[in-house]
């Protein structure tokens, strides 16, 4: 039996999206009812600029939220050394650095080269390591870049080796504009897997094309067990409609645990933090399964019958 | 390369289900647009009572639009010999009957025992084999059914074996409710070719859980090619915000193509008569692709870029 380590993205990815604000009480029930519903790991917040993303300028309240015990479950965004700084201040033992597969995604999206991107990394990595703090690292458009068109594998696996050079505990290769497929998929882990072991790496996929769940279900076959995804897959800015969000959590997890992997989430109780995030954001979520409900396959389940 | 058989429900399982009056010219737009998209095969319509499913009541309206020549590659879903006659008048070559996988199922669907559908079966293949039209059964609940709950896939082999004995050219193993997941698929697609031809046998999944593509592709890697789904995702009751259409075609078939099969419908143009149906319905579809536009792996294909 594989065991899967699922990390929810929701509180960061997620609602950093959402453009109106949402009330630092809703983002506290949302990351406890992540941990409570047994997520292995919940990216609780990001420690970046407010004046850049101002809808996690309460970083700190969420964070001071979450129970002593709970805190090695929970991973953090830092844009920089400034971040890691302030997220070992509130006791996160594992930050995520963001660092685009493209010099022209990296530029816009941090404002420098890859080569600056890898000199920060080293300096945030001997620092972290210093404190016992774990980095992971999100390789934005391993699949494609908006500027740059599709990415090539070999260019992926390059930077991938950069990264563990200098300390990366774990690489999320991230389909940041949400391109990939199948298999693109299988070809990218099977090359990355020759020199990166699976343990060190994850993936990070959205749904903006419908191929969230068959992406996760493609690289597990691989033999990559770490996944990011969203509950409810939450995100995209709600007044862009062709933008959308992670891949959903719960979703994916029925697929996986199908196919036998071990999951330490419960369904039923993602679901349920689903439907309140659902009531705490007044909309209803792209995720399926939270609507539907988990399939028991009693016939007590009430379902509506309708012809095939 | 294997060649992949996808029709396209959404004229009828999509639009069945959608309670408001969807007008026949929109309805026409959609056939015409799907068949001029490459499509193999649409279900164009029902031959059902319009006292039962009042928005097929203008079944010939539909099929008088479509040219001569593009009959062949339209199936009509029909409930019983009456509908059988209607469908023969109107020149269709392929019609569609509905059997439950179980007797609860099949009795509250169409009011009758197994048994008596499987000799309606018989009598509606016999007249239609007289006028070189081919009979197609979708089997419904297959993998779980609202009132039995779990189904086994030994029950859907042996009716699968009476199927094939009474002349069914090809059976629809329908996930009717959306409970379906990959090892299921791949389990009953297995125990079911061991008696089944795979080209005699398609699969008919709704998304009901958010498992409709990874579905799909469990059963290509299992050796299914032929598909139903609807462009768009179009199905549900747009007034029960639980209910989910059929897998959405563009979607499914993105990824289906992606892993090396051989697809006849344009995806672009199935974008386009998504993009029209959304219009024609006044309002926004499940489906994805067709939000996000086809990925073309180009930099020229403006995105919008975000944090990963």
């Amino acid at each position: 039996m594989t065991r899967v380590t699922w990390t929810d993205v929701a509180p960061r990815d997620g609602l950093q999206n959402i453009t109106d604000t949402v009330a630092t009480e809703a983002k506290v029930r949302l990351v406890r009812g992540l941990l409570d519903a047994g997520a292995p790991r919940v990216e609780a917040t990001a420690f970046v600029s407010p004046k850049w993303v101002p809808q996690l300028a309460d970083a700190s309240d969420v964070l001071r939220s979450v129970e002593a015990h709970d805190l090695v479950r929970v991973r953090a965004l830092i844009p920089n050394l400034r971040g890691l700084e302030l997220a070992l201040e509130h006791g996160v033992r594992n930050v995520l650095l963001t660092i685009g597969a493209t010099e022209s995604f990296n530029r816009r999206n941090v404002n420098r080269s890859i080569a600056e991107s890898l000199d920060d990394l080293e300096r945030i990595v001997r620092l972290a390591s210093a404190s016992q703090c774990q980095v992971d690292v999100a390789l934005s458009v391993c699949f494609g870049c908006p500027f740059e068109g599709h990415v090539a594998p070999e260019r992926v696996l390059r930077l991938c080796r950069e990264l563990v050079l200098r300390g990366t505990a774990e690489i999320g290769l991230s389909d940041t504009i949400g391109v990939a497929t199948p298999a693109a998929v299988d070809e990218l882990c099977s090359i990355v897997m020759e020199v990166v072991p699976p343990q060190q790496l994850s993936l990070h996929v959205h749904d903006t094309r419908g191929l969230g769940v068959v992406n996760v279900v493609a690289a597990y076959e691989c033999g990559i067990t770490h996944f990011d995804g969203s509950v409810g897959g939450v995100g995209g800015c709600p007044f862009a409609p062709r933008s959308t969000g992670n891949v959903c959590s719960e979703d994916a997890l029925q697929a996986l645990i199908s196919l036998g992997a071990r999951v330490d989430t419960d369904l039923q109780a993602l679901c349920a933090v689903a439907e309140g995030l659902a009531r705490d954001l007044g909309r209803e979520l792209p995720g399926r399964l939270y609507r539907a409900g988990v399939w028991t396959g009693s016939p007590a389940a009430a379902e509506e019958a309708r012809v095939g």
